[in-house]
């Protein structure tokens, strides 16, 4: 069982970006932080439900299929479910419609719960009020033997590899700037130690890094 | 004739080091910072004086002589240069002594001019209160169809940058997080127009990336 984060971030380490508008709710920049990703076929299948064996197959997939193998839990922000830019709606079920590609339960951090809810295809989301450590615990106790994801955003990621809670952390850097949002790295001086890197470069010019106990 | 940077930075994206002490001047994050540039044979040789073919040659190596190779001029700040160490010192002629790997006009950009030092193996260190195009103007006729370099710090760079003086960037940063210093890519937002962008990563675990024209 390992704990894990994956994420998509800047040559400038941004994990969001700031050009979001009301006609363009994720904004462009998004869109070139998560293209390499969003254009394999294994996020084709999995998110984007197109069974037509579209999209690339090379590095970026490879890493793409990991990031779903074997995660049995997931541990993630109010901001990434959300709850942020829908406080107000009781309804509001996620991003994702009624297939989430999680098909795992997801523990959503917030300081206001609410109640459970629950997809067809095992995508179950609670609400909790908890410590880094003790929503863990729960994910962990959830996964029973596999492996918890700590999603995102950067925010909530950041309090979990300061406590050396992350077993396998892999940031995808896509080479390009952003100038501006929510930085992974922050305040993580000598994190690399207790971890091996290893490093490669995509076909698409994305660099996949991974840390690893 | 190209105007050229390269910088080491950390994962993190600093190219400076916050733990220098008195007694250890450079500090122990610099030494992990350029551990892989400083153990090429090419650094060896030009920088150190070793002769004896001592030092790795691999693909940080390759990094390593193309940095040397036709540079015919070299802007730096007047911190790279020392000064904000030694303020007072008229005496200082730099951290390199009596052999500075450039073996070229060096501009030291600085608000306190100084007369030029001359050294036996054609490196001259001029001393100029200009802006960085007026800088480069000078730099790039000394040059005389060869490469500029803007050498460093990060601080020094930015300027260049951002004003789209600069044709070819290399970064080799290395796999760790340093928590802390001066960011080479701050207010940078899309720096990666009209460059191609392409990575490589060396036996050493350094990330190599280049954003030519």
């Amino acid at each position: 069982m390992a704990v894990r984060v994956d994420l998509n971030i800047s040559l400038d380490g941004f994990a969001t970006t700031t050009d979001q508008t009301p006609e363009n709710p994720f904004g462009e920049d998004w869109g070139r932080l998560t293209a390499a990703y969003v254009g394999t076929r294994t996020f084709r299948e999995r998110v984007l439900h197109d069974a037509s064996g579209a999209g690339s197959t090379g590095v970026d997939d490879r890493y793409a299929a990991a990031y779903f193998e074997g995660v049995a839990a997931e541990i993630m922000g109010a901001g990434m479910f959300g709850l942020h830019e829908h406080p107000d709606d009781p309804d509001w079920r996620g991003w994702w419609g009624e297939e989430p590609p999680f098909r795992v339960p997801v523990y959503v951090l917030t300081h206001t719960p609410r109640d459970n809810i629950e997809f067809a295809n095992g995508t179950v989301f609670h609400f909790l009020a908890e410590t880094p450590d003790a929503a863990l615990a729960r994910a962990t106790d959830a996964a029973a033997g596999g492996d918890v994801r700590i999603g995102g955003g950067p925010s909530t990621i950041r309090p979990f590899l300061r406590a050396g809670l992350v077993d396998r952390i892999h940031v995808a850097i896509a080479p390009i700037l952003l100038g501006g949002g929510i930085r992974l790295w922050d305040e993580l001086r000598g994190l690399e130690d207790g971890y091996t890197v290893t490093s490669e470069v995509a076909e698409s010019g994305t660099i996949h890094v991974t840390f690893a106990r």
